[in-house]
């Protein structure tokens, strides 16, 4: 049924420059060698085509495939997984499924928007509370990853990809913030997995400009934080 | 790998009897025929064996199949439906799974916590843009379900489960709270559907008490409003 719209351009995807849950679909289709065109949507002037193809979240990412629109970065990546069947992404087992599932939600909620995120724009004791909260996701993620080149083993697989964030947003905050949040002389194993990922052909070529990306997050910053 | 499992004891449950993320696994293994053990949870004074468990949460449910953990109502119920192949919960489609893992996540975020919860604990202006935020998702809903028995078609699947709180969680709120979420003149396919649902052999004899349940949600919303 899809195999035939391989390499061609009915394949789009609405997206952000900056955005780390876009990047993660960018990944996924280029793992495939699926061709895409790549449409970068104004967030600040969100277009109607937006609105008309997410209109319950109005975000970005969001896939289209001929005439499905397909919104929420996860979904797009189990979407394209099962549709692309070539460079499987998921693991095989359902256990090993449901744990790639797990820790792509379970890092983004807790290291991302209730961790690293809120550091960067919180003070005093929500901001250690979310220091404290990265850290322990960190410290869980270390385990994980020990003795392994990537979440999907020796090659680059889902979890990866929904993780891939950190390997390159949260330096950047970081810097934005003054703050620490990856401990690189504590999770020897993530900084390896970092420099892996980030050097991954796939990886390397797809990163925004880190001057522009500071710019952003220091703005970005300076409108999220309390007065 | 998993079929010699069914029906012995290895599968338990922990869970909280009004949680509505736990009612998804219960109906979930009811409806496949999958026996359990279930563990009630006191989530004032959590387990040592749900602190283990689930670490990074430290909430209900959690699913332990074997030696295997699964935390996250969501993540279980897909391995659940790859890993007891009777009664498929998930669509074949990759489009209609994707459009059920969409609703499933949009609807607890912006019908639930964005939505209805937040009109219950909040007020003023943002319990009237939470209301909006619920009815919005609703109209949506009520296009989606339109025509159909259960958003899985004849059959409860994935969605009607992932969706299921709806139909006893939303009434008990709108009594607690003296609020009016579903308006149901103005949304009689989501009306008929609650009304499949909760006639549902699976659903009908699981449902908590409904004045437990009370009690329970004005206690909660209580500890939940700011002062």
């Amino acid at each position: 049924m899809y195999a035939n719209t391989m390499g061609s351009k009915d394949v789009k995807l609405l997206n952000f420059w900056v955005s780390p849950f876009g990047k993660r679909v960018e990944w996924a289709l280029k793992l495939k060698g699926v061709e895409y065109e790549y449409i970068e949507e104004d967030i600040c002037n969100k277009s109607n085509l937006l609105l008309e193809l997410n209109p319950v979240h109005k975000k970005v990412p969001v896939l289209v495939h001929g005439n499905k629109a397909i919104a929420e970065s996860f979904v797009i990546l189990e979407y394209i997984d099962e549709t692309w069947k070539q460079y499987p992404l998921m693991p095989h087992d359902p256990y090993e499924r449901a744990h790639a599932r797990f820790w792509a939600t379970s890092a983004q909620q807790k290291l991302g928007k209730e961790g690293s995120w809120t550091a960067l724009v919180k003070s005093g004791e929500e901001k250690e509370k979310a220091l404290n909260t990265a850290s322990e996701v960190l410290d869980k993620l270390e385990e994980e990853i020990k003795g392994k080149k990537f979440f999907g083993g020796d090659n680059i697989g889902y979890l990866d990809i929904a993780l891939g964030w950190i390997s390159y947003i949260i330096p950047i905050w970081e810097e934005v913030g003054s703050i620490q949040i990856i401990d690189r002389l504590k999770l020897p194993a993530i900084n390896e997995w970092m420099t892996n990922f980030l050097n991954h052909p796939v990886v390397k070529d797809s990163l925004p400009p880190r001057d522009k990306a500071l710019d952003y997050y220091h703005l970005s910053v300076k409108k999220h934080t309390p007065n």
